[in-house]
This record gives structure tokens, C-alpha cells and sequence, in this order.
């Protein structure tokens, strides 16, 4: 069973609707999260949230209620804020995807991290916005960017846990990485092997051999992946020689 | 602006809740997609759909109300049934994120596609799952993996617009990438220039080239790269010859 997140805290400032609270909290437990705390929500507890919330009632009952913000958030060394791209002033921004695989390595090292959300109508303010290390965003069509919020944490907690997953599910990566130097080295024993296999057309050299370079980048070979195309390379290279 | 994608049908079997009806319509057009289709609504046109669809009431003005899905699907290619793990029966299974790259590849060929969301209380019957082509799984925690319909619609819609905007940035795919078969025929070719090169270690061949393999099914080769690769291994086996 894989285990359930209490390092991620999903904090709900001011929240109108009691169904909405209900909603979050069995998006949360549909994706292994367990932390909810609410700052001053409008109605709470409430049957609403309860009936929303289907089998996540225990995340409800475990909730924290705070009066302030800065209370929330105090355990976190990390704070991440949702914000509707329009609204946002100046601020390192990142988008989810790539927060789910930040905060997945935060937290392999026990690190707390909040993640706000704002008022269903007017989202965090700009004050409650600057006590974040980062503006989360999710990238949506232009027409009509405002998810509901409570699909906004949908979408955060599902790629928290598939960011989760990766890595748990991610021992297929049994080595690690190569590096930067690594890769290049590969790139250029290939070039090489190509313009001693006389494979390059003169025509329209760069194109192609640029072409073959993303590839290999796209590839992020492991170690072993990336080891063993080199051995593949010396060997034709001694056969060519 | 992004284009609205109007070849990805989404449609709802016999929804019993009209809010869940309007979440939807809003978590499409919050990404773009604009094509919904009912068979079989409990109750529809309702005040609590258009309460909760927010800015896309359109949507709702333009869903399609069907009686049989039979006849709602017959424009579409591809089905994908959206199903809970322990529910799906035997059947070609695929996860949301997967299933958003390979639909963004059907469409880009203006192939038409239909996913199939179920009841609330107990999703798509087995007739049902049976129309489809694929199962769409959203991965989530196995202690109560279950989404709202409208969290799950959410969910499917998120990663079809993601998709949609990698290709739109990644006018970088200049080729079509290779089919299943060409991909085999590229690892086998792989494999016995290996096998010529005397590379296999003979303790234990068969880890390697199944780690090989599964590098080249990551890397999804465009036709370009493909090509460029296995004139590379025709001429390697040439020099050993």
C-alpha cells in the first residue's frame, strides 16, 4: 500500500461554500493526502461538506481550523500559493507539474510544505499571496482559466500523487541519471561513428545531426542505458577501423 | 490563442445530479474542450447545472442529449470508458496521461474520439465498458481511488489540455512519430546488431537488451530519427559483413 502524504498540507483560506471543504477533502484521500487545515472558513463543520466529502469524512474530522493565516503555515518550510495566471504580480511562478515533482523531493527529505487556496470568488489577496515562496499555477485555456476550487486541488493532489508514484513506482530507473558531460561525450561518439560510417549527407549535414542531438537529449539515458550505447559505439567504431 | 478542441467528445451515461453536469461543462471549458454529450440525464436542463458550469453555460447550450450510447458514439473512432480499477474487466487499460498523448495524436490526424464517464453510484455497466476501446484508469490511492465524476472529468480534461500544449509548443515534432511496428522492427534491428558486434554479456543477456528495449519504447522515435537510426544499423552491419 502505497503511503499516505501528511507532509503536504492543503490550507483553504476563507472558504464560502461548505461543500467545497467536503469536495476537497475526498480529493485529497482519493490521492493520499491527509493534511487539511482551514483558515477561517465561512461554514464548518457543516452536513455539506459531509455529504461531499463521500468516504473522506476522517480527513474532515482531522481538519485544523485557524484564525490566521501566518498560524497555518508556521511547520512550513515551503509555501506554495494557487493563483490564477491574470491575477498574478511578480513572482517566481511554477506550474504544477513541476511543483508536484518539487515538492516530491522536499518531502523525501521530511521538508513541510502548505499549498493555499484561495476565496471561490477572489482567490488569495495580495498579501496572503507574498507569504508564498511560489505562485502554482495550472495551465488552462486562455477563454476561461478560474478552475472551481475544489478542481483546483483535484488537479494539485493528482499530480502530487503521480509525482509520488514516479518515484515509488520509478524503480525501473535503477541507475542513475547521466550527466550533462556524460551525454554530450555520447552525442559526439555518435557523430562521430556517423561521419566514419559516412552516413552524413553533404547536402544537409546540420539538420539532421541536430536532429539526432534532441533525440538524444529528449532520451535522458541512465547510466547503464548510456554505457552500454558507448560500448555499442567503440565496437563498431573497432570493426569500421 | 489556443484553439477549442472540438473533436474529443466527453460524454456523461445517466448522471444523476445536474451540478455534476454543470462541473463538467466548466472543467471542459476551462481547457478548452467543448463537446459534451448526455445520454440519458436525470435531470436536464437544470438550474443547478447552469449554477455550477460558472462561465461555460455554453457548453450546457450545445451538450447533446442522446437515449442510446450506441448512437452517441457512432462518430467517434476511438472510445476510451473511464473505469475504476477493481471494476474493469480484462481489457486494453490505459492510464489518463498515456491516453491524453494518444488521443492528441488521433486528433492531429482530426480523428474523433469519445470518453465515456458513468453514474455516480456505479459507473459504466460491463455492455458499456465493452463499447469502448480502451479503459482510461486515473491512478489514485488505493485506499479510496474512487473520484466524483466531475473531479475525474476534471482530471481527463487537465491532461488532454497539457497534451494539446506540448504539441503546440512542440512544433518540434517535425515528422510523425513511428508506428508500433516500425518501433519493433528499429529494437530488432538493434538487437541483432548487437548480437553481430559479440556485445551480449553472456551471463546475462537478457536484462540488457530488455532495458535497451524499453530505453527505445521510451523515446518514441519520430519517422526522421527512426529512419536515420536504422540506416545507421544497416551500415554498421555492412562494415561487419
Amino acid at each position: 500500500m502505497n503511503p499516505i502524504n501528511h507532509l503536504v498540507q492543503i490550507v483553504l483560506v476563507e472558504t464560502s461554500h461548505p461543500g467545497n471543504i467536503g469536495s476537497v477533502a475526498r480529493a485529497m484521500k482519493n490521492m493520499g493526502l491527509s493534511k487539511l487545515a482551514l483558515v477561517n472558513p465561512k461554514k464548518f463543520p457543516h452536513n455539506e461538506a459531509v455529504a461531499l466529502s463521500g468516504n473522506a469524512k476522517d480527513i474532515l474530522d482531522n481538519a485544523e481550523v485557524f484564525t490566521s493565516i501566518d498560524e497555518v503555515v508556521k511547520n512550513s518550510k515551503v509555501i506554495y500559493a494557487t493563483s490564477a495566471r491574470e491575477r498574478t504580480i511578480d513572482w517566481p511562478t511554477i506550474s504544477v507539474r513541476d511543483a508536484a515533482q518539487e515538492i516530491n523531493q522536499l518531502i523525501s527529505k521530511e521538508i513541510e510544505v502548505s499549498i493555499l487556496f484561495g476565496r471561490e470568488d477572489r482567490g488569495l489577496t495580495n498579501d496572503e499571496l507574498q507569504l508564498a515562496n511560489k505562485h502554482l499555477i495550472i495551465p488552462a485555456h486562455p477563454e476561461y482559466p478560474v478552475l472551481n476550487i475544489a478542481m483546483s486541488t483535484q488537479v494539485v493532489c493528482y499530480e502530487l500523487y503521480q509525482a509520488s508514484k514516479n518515484n515509488a513506482v520509478g524503480d525501473w530507473k535503477d541507475f542513475p541519471e547521466y550527466t550533462s558531460e556524460e551525454l554530450n561525450n555520447l552525442i559526439d561518439h555518435f557523430n562521430e561513428t556517423v561521419k566514419n560510417l559516412d552516413l552524413i549527407d553533404p547536402d544537409n549535414p546540420k539538420q539532421i545531426m541536430t536532429r539526432m542531438e534532441r533525440m538524444f537529449r529528449r532520451l535522458y539515458p541512465d547510466q547503464m542505458e548510456g554505457n552500454f550505447l558507448r560500448g555499442f559505439l567503440k565496437a563498431v567504431n573497432k570493426k569500421i577501423k
